[in-house]
Order: structure tokens, then C-alpha cells, then sequence
């Protein structure tokens, strides 16, 4: 049995040599003699913090994939633009979405001030430079799939995107590729609909208080979007973590180290007793990247 | 581009000739121009009807894949087993479940009566006799994939088995494989948690009102159990539609249908004008077979 896990194991592809993977355990295993090396603090100036009336939902952003949409944020964020505003759509097994309930209209409830009302798509980017873990699955959608710095992406060699897994951070657009400006973003709270991959900008992930939003009733009208502007849910603000008195904090697995790898193999070659069939798969959205507050 | 979009058409397996697909179109397209033929109207006698205070869920069964669970859950439902039980945990990204919440405890809630306490697992079953309309695509997990009848599958070519796409119906076991006799049932609404195929019995799937459980708060207990009896909510009722003066019906595309095809091509290949990159890929569980009230 040994002898097949190790196919199934990750390779780091950033030139250097393979790591001995270490003996198959359980991800309980895994995770309890992983040291203080193997996980990283996220930067307080990539954190995203929502203020619910119900409590806080916590994004990291992934600035090496789109710059510019994370810049017209950081505009946006200073700006407060988000405080007030409201989650205006909740689609069962897809996203939810939140902005400007005006969105339709031509008389929109605030300006975007000093941000951008579009941007060119970043859809992709150039795989060079990219320090990307790789998994082996047979993806349904890209040759290859992995983890940059915790986040799922997906490659054709040349070109690396952020994927969509559940809990992705995406940038709402209309029909223009380029009509995306981070002033409605959505989370993705379903199946993991990876046909928007390429066709919509991912800004990010969700770290922390994500139930707070894939639990909300779904919206009746069309794409799940509410009907009745009783039923949006208030966003008291959204702020980066560095602005704040009491950020939150987390570490995160680097998903460059070998406890990661190991972790990967633990949930390829499911060894808890529970397991009847031991599987030996993996698919890239059911990796999740161990993450503690 | 049409000659790309016949690589991803499906081929239906039973022997027959490849049927030629129709000139690709978007799902809109594809809907509005279905035949009455197209279209089944489940047996009563196989949709389970969950009523609780919010409305109803309906799920229709599978009974080509796990007679002895559905048999069991019959005498169940015969004997009133889940009127006044519970939903008792919601996890996110991964599964609701209801039963017995006195489940742990020696003393349960209410004997099994004329049911087994436990059943032979129905992970698979033999290929043979069984219509798959295949789908090209390369999945993560198996060989095959496709569907049969309406549900999702997968197949290593001598066994085939019900997948864990988002809304699947399962019976709840404990770490012996035999221990499921579906007094306690779960539905997925995560991510398809696919490494649990061949591990735990399926029976059926969501058709409808899924959103009640999908949307339930997040149980705060380990495995997302609710932790305090007040967060449990009520089943009024289990019923088979057969059973009840004003049964809900269905129409349920048939997968063995040229539409059906032509559904899997439009998902595949993406034209409606919004998309950026038309995809060229499907995954099973991004495949869900229309379905009208």
C-alpha cells in the first residue's frame, strides 16, 4: 500500500529535488507534529475584514494574481465605500454576492470616488515567477493544478489563475470583460463552479467566518439575488486587518513545506479507520489548507 | 469551433450508435426546444418528502442502487420513524444530517421496530444492467463517469456506483461498514466530497426544497453537530409521495435523451455571450439534470 501512495504525493516543481515523502498517517497525524516553520502569518495589509451584524468574515487577498483589482479595493476600502452597504444575493450551490443594492440602477447609492470603474480582466498571469506546489489529480478542468502560497490555482504551463473552490473571493462583472472594479465581490458557497475560471477576476479566500455568509436563506429571484431589500444583510464595514486595533490573526500552512506535502498524502490515502475504501484520489478543491485563528 | 465542441459530447454506452449532436447552442436554447418525450415523471413511490415548518424537501430514491437501505427506510417511514426526530448537524461545505438526536446516547428516542439495525453496505454495485449515458470528462476520481437515470455515477467498468455530487442523499454510518440502516440519512451541500464514493451507502437525491437545508446555521459541535437540542429542527414528517392527497410532481430531463446530450454539450462549451473563455470542459458534479416542479 505504501509503495502506491507515493504516486499520489506532491512534487514541488520549483526546481528543486523531490521531497521524501514521509510514512502515510491520518491528517489528525499530520497535523499534530507539524512545527512553527510550517505555517505562516498572512500580511495584516492582505487581510480583509466584513463586519456582519452577525460578526466578522476574514479574506486573505492574493495580490501576486491581481494587482490592479486589489489596488481599486484598497481605493474603495479607504474610501469606506462598502460601510452600509449590503450582501444583496445568495444563490444555493454557487456564490454570494455583495455591493451595492443599486447596482441596476443608473442611480447608484454612492460614487466610486477615486476608484476605477473598470480594469483590464486579470483572468490569468504569467506562470514565471510563481512558486506553485503541484498536486497530482487528474483535473477536469487544467493540465495542472496546485497551491501558490495557499491558494488553489490551476495551469497550462504558461499561464497560472487562481481557482474556483469553495470560499474563492471573486470580483463581480457584467458582460464586458472589463467591467469588474471590486465594488460588488462575491464568495464562492457551492460546488466549486470552475467554468468561471479565466472568465472572472479571484481576488482572494476566505480564512474565517465564511458559515456567516454560505448560510444565509437564498434569494428567490433570479441568480438568487433578494427580492424584497428587507431580506439584504447590512455590512457594517469592511476594512483591512492593519487598520484595525484588535486585527485578527491566523496562521496558515506553507503550502511549500513538507508537512503540507504530508497533509496532501493524508488526504489522498485516507488512513482513519472510518475509510472502507482508502480512495488514493484527490480533487484540488477538496484540499483545504490548514488554517488556525 | 464546432469541430472542438463534438470532442466533449456524450456517447451514450448501451450499445447503441453515437447519436450526431445538434448545432451547439446555449442551455437556454436547448430547454426551449425539449419534447414532452424528454422529460420523466418520477414513480411517487420513489420521491421521500421531508416536511419541516419551513416548507418541504423533496428527494427522489434510487432503489437500482441500494434496495436493502431503501427497503429499510421504507419500514421506517411505514412506522412514522422520523415524525418529530430532527435535522442535528450542519457542516459547512460538506453535509446536513437528521435522525435520532439521542443518536450517541444508550437510550434511544424511538426503537427501530420491524427495520434492521444493520444493513450489507450498497457502495456498488455489478455494471451489468444498467443504461450509463457517459460524459467525457476527466474526473478526478474515476474512470468513468456519466449517469443513469437522472443520477450521478461513476464507474471502474465491472462496478458502478452513485457519486457524492451536492445534494445527494445518503445513509449515515459508524465506523462499521454495515452500521448504516438509514435511521439517520445526510445530504451533501459542499463541495462534493467524492472520497467519500464507495464508502457510504447512497440512495437518492435532492429534487427540490434543498435550500432549506442547505442554508440551516452552522452546527458549533465537532463534525457540525448542533451542540445545544434548542438549535435542532423539527421534522414533522417523512413521507413517500404516494402516500399523500397532494403529491409534488416532477419532470426530470431523461439522460438517456438527444436533449440531454445537447444539455451536457451547452454546459460544456460555453456560449452565452458573457463568457470570456467558453470552457471546453465539464465536471460531473457541475452537471445538474433539469429538473421542473
Amino acid at each position: 500500500m505504501k509503495t502506491t501512495i507515493v504516486f499520489f504525493l506532491l512534487s514541488i516543481t520549483a526546481g528543486c529535488a523531490t521531497i521524501q515523502p514521509s510514512e502515510p498517517t491520518t491528517t489528525a497525524e499530520v497535523l499534530a507534529k507539524t512545527m512553527p516553520s510550517d505555517w505562516r502569518q498572512p500580511n495584516p495589509g492582505n487581510l480583509l475584514v466584513m463586519e456582519l451584524d452577525a460578526g466578522q468574515v476574514v479574506f486573505e487577498l492574493a495580490p501576486a494574481f491581481a494587482p490592479a483589482h486589489i489596488e481599486n479595493l484598497r481605493k474603495l476600502v479607504a474610501q469606506r465605500y462598502f460601510d452600509g452597504l449590503a450582501v444583496i444575493r445568495s444563490q444555493d450551490n454557487y456564490v454570494v454576492q455583495w455591493g451595492d443594492p443599486e447596482w441596476e440602477s443608473a442611480e447608484r447609492s454612492r460614487s466610486l470616488g477615486k476608484a476605477e470603474s473598470t480594469l483590464t480582466p486579470e483572468f490569468y498571469r504569467a506562470s514565471k515567477g510563481l512558486q506553485m506546489t503541484s498536486v497530482e489529480s487528474r483535473d477536469s478542468y487544467a493540465d495542472r493544478v496546485g497551491f501558490v502560497n495557499g491558494f488553489p490555482v490551476a495551469s497550462d504551463g504558461s499561464r497560472t489563475w487562481l481557482t474556483h473552490c469553495y470560499g474563492m473571493l471573486g470580483v463581480g462583472r457584467d458582460v464586458a470583460p472589463d467591467s469588474g472594479n471590486a465594488s460588488g465581490l462575491y464568495v464562492v458557497t457551492g460546488h466549486a463552479p470552475r467554468h468561471l475560471d479565466r472568465n472572472v477576476t479571484l481576488i482572494g479566500r476566505a480564512l474565517s467566518g465564511l458559515s456567516l455568509l454560505s448560510s444565509l436563506p437564498r434569494g428567490t429571484g433570479p441568480l438568487g439575488f433578494y427580492e424584497d431589500p428587507a431580506e439584504h444583510v447590512p455590512i457594517r464595514s469592511i476594512r483591512f486587518a492593519s487598520e484595525l486595533q484588535n486585527p485578527p490573526t491566523f496562521n496558515i500552512m506553507r503550502t511549500t513545506s513538507a508537512s503540507f506535502q504530508d497533509y496532501v498524502a493524508s488526504r489522498t490515502h485516507r488512513n482513519e479507520s472510518w475509510f472502507a475504501d482508502p480512495v488514493g484520489k484527490i480533487e484540488l478543491c477538496n484540499l483545504r489548507v490548514p488554517t488556525r485563528p
